[in-house]
């Protein structure tokens, strides 16, 4: 009876209690959560920064992650994007009748494991059930909140021309990952998601740098469309070259199979910070001594031409626009 | 082309982008949420509330409200809950491809007017969008977060004996007001929901007593299921008498026909409060001159006998054990 999720697990009655209890709780508990009010109340004072994100990812389990890891990454990354030091999560879970509930379980325990290795706490929750075929197996949302340091200040709207434009590490690896294990390509053993917490990267590199004027993780749209809205945000041009943008050589083989630019795939451990020319390469060595900024590199510069647009100089020696996605070759990546 | 969700509204692209201005922004738009950042930052200070829950009502139109005021008014009273002041809410979207794009705006209007009502601004948000048979039209989560007052202490497990239980109105109206409209029963329309925002009652309550120990709202599995949560996280007993919770007519006929109890039944815009026995008449008074407290009773009390019970003393002069919700005779009511 309890191996699939049933619709009565979500009636806020006895079954919905017994779900929560035996396969969320028992994972995530800690004593804001235990005590089930309609609300968490936290003790919290500074700058706050707030998000949410839902995940629909299919498949929900995919090489380097799954639905559960994503949801805690994506929301602490968004924190993280403002330079925010993330605190707290909230988990609300939309499942679809029949989902095994060893998958749940399993999701749960990536949700903590990715919590504890980020330092939140997921505080508050929620759990609907629909019927079959009004999901596709399950969805989460997750919000998040975290505290802003008081000197810093952080948006897309803030890069200025001779600013450099740093990122963390190759591009392309959560996208091409999961569209090649939902499609059951052959090369699908070699792709691997990025997806990763990136709040400790940027405490390392705010410990360097106050003059980090935009941080951006470049998920749905990929880096090109990160860059775009940086451009339209701050109203300034951006200049990237080819060479210098790393992408392993796996997702770049993937997407010339598939038609894809690597510029538009998605990423789920990836940051782009516009940084101060004068701090620019202080910042990139102490990345390099992060897990997660091993491969970081300058990859291009704000200019004052062109406002709102971004130019890639090419590895041929020509320039081309790089438009932000238009369709959506990869849809639910995230 | 404009008029349906396409999969790439959902892509963080330009169309995105196109769906999020032209149909979201366009009606909520603040300084905050234009922004567009990762996330928004926010000057609060004190006892934070933070609560998050998602809403897959089925049909996401119905009598006395939608989806959209819903998913506003379920956080709004989640915070309330707690005696929080509401502020800032999250809106994150799950969109099905093929929505009609005017149903959306007509929610997103609902948003914006039950945020007016209730004060609170949406500062941050997230759409996705999946292939059709992967939603039903369309779902929501809310995030919410509100301030605590220094000396407010309400919390499931501070119900004492010799407490007080008040309702702020007749139970049931919700649910079958969605269960009639959904299933097209010919009395459909004698019922109409009573989905509202209750902070400026509770606020109404606070000012005059701060003895109120417990705040809930009875939503999914109904009154009988919230006084047990109470009950079993007090460690205490509830008693209370069938004659005086208040049940509309149409609210009983139809829970009749249907083998259903009212006690069972969904309510948006009910409170539950536990308040000290010498201050319950006061708060109840109030109440009533609020226009979400006008039928406000008071329906039992907290006894020290049968702890983490609750009884009802029946019309008939009987007693009975009132359980929670086991099954779920009314799926996705909210």
């Amino acid at each position: 009876m309890s191996e699939r999720i049933l619709l009565a697990h979500g009636s806020g009655g006895k079954l919905a209690r017994e779900l929560v209890e035996g396969s969320i709780l028992s994972e995530l508990s800690n004593p804001l959560l235990a005590r089930l009010d309609d609300s968490a109340v936290l003790e919290v004072s500074g700058k706050l920064a707030f998000t949410t994100d839902s995940y629909v990812v299919n498949p929900i389990f995919f090489p380097g992650g799954d639905i559960g890891r994503l949801a805690v990454c994506g929301t602490v990354n968004d924190l993280s994007m403002m330079g925010a030091v993330p605190l707290f999560l909230s988990l609300a879970l939309i499942l679809e009748e029949g989902l095994a509930r060893d998958d749940l379980v399993e999701i749960i325990k990536s949700v903590k494991q990715a919590s504890e290795e980020s330092g939140v706490s997921v505080v508050t929750g929620d759990t609907k059930v629909v019927g079959r075929g009004s999901a596709d197996k399950l969805y989460i949302n997750t919000a998040g909140i975290g505290v802003v340091a008081g000197d810093v200040e952080i948006s897309g709207s803030r890069a200025r021309p001779g600013d450099r434009i740093v990122i963390n590490g190759p591009i392309g690896d959560h996208g091409m990952a999961v569209l090649s294990s939902r499609e059951g390509f052959s090369f699908s053993s070699l792709l691997k998601s990025d997806c990763a917490p990136l709040n400790g990267l940027v405490a390392d590199m705010l410990a360097v740098s106050r003059r980090i004027n935009c941080l951006r993780d470049p998920t749905r749209g990929g880096l090109a469309t990160t860059l775009n809205e940086i451009a339209v945000q701050s109203g300034a041009g951006i200049i990237i070259d080819e060479a210098r943008i790393p992408v392993r050589d796996e997702v770049r083989a993937a997407c010339e199979m598939l038609g894809l630019d690597p510029l538009h795939v998605a990423n789920e451990g990836k940051l782009v910070a516009v940084v101060d020319a004068e701090d620019a390469e202080v910042v990139v060595e102490r990345m390099r001594a992060n897990p997660y900024g091993r491969e970081a590199a300058i990859i291009g510069e704000v200019e004052p031409e062109r406002p709102g647009k971004v130019v890639m100089r090419t590895r041929l020696g020509s320039s081309r626009i790089v438009d932000m996605l238009v369709g959506d070759p990869l849809p639910r990546i995230c």
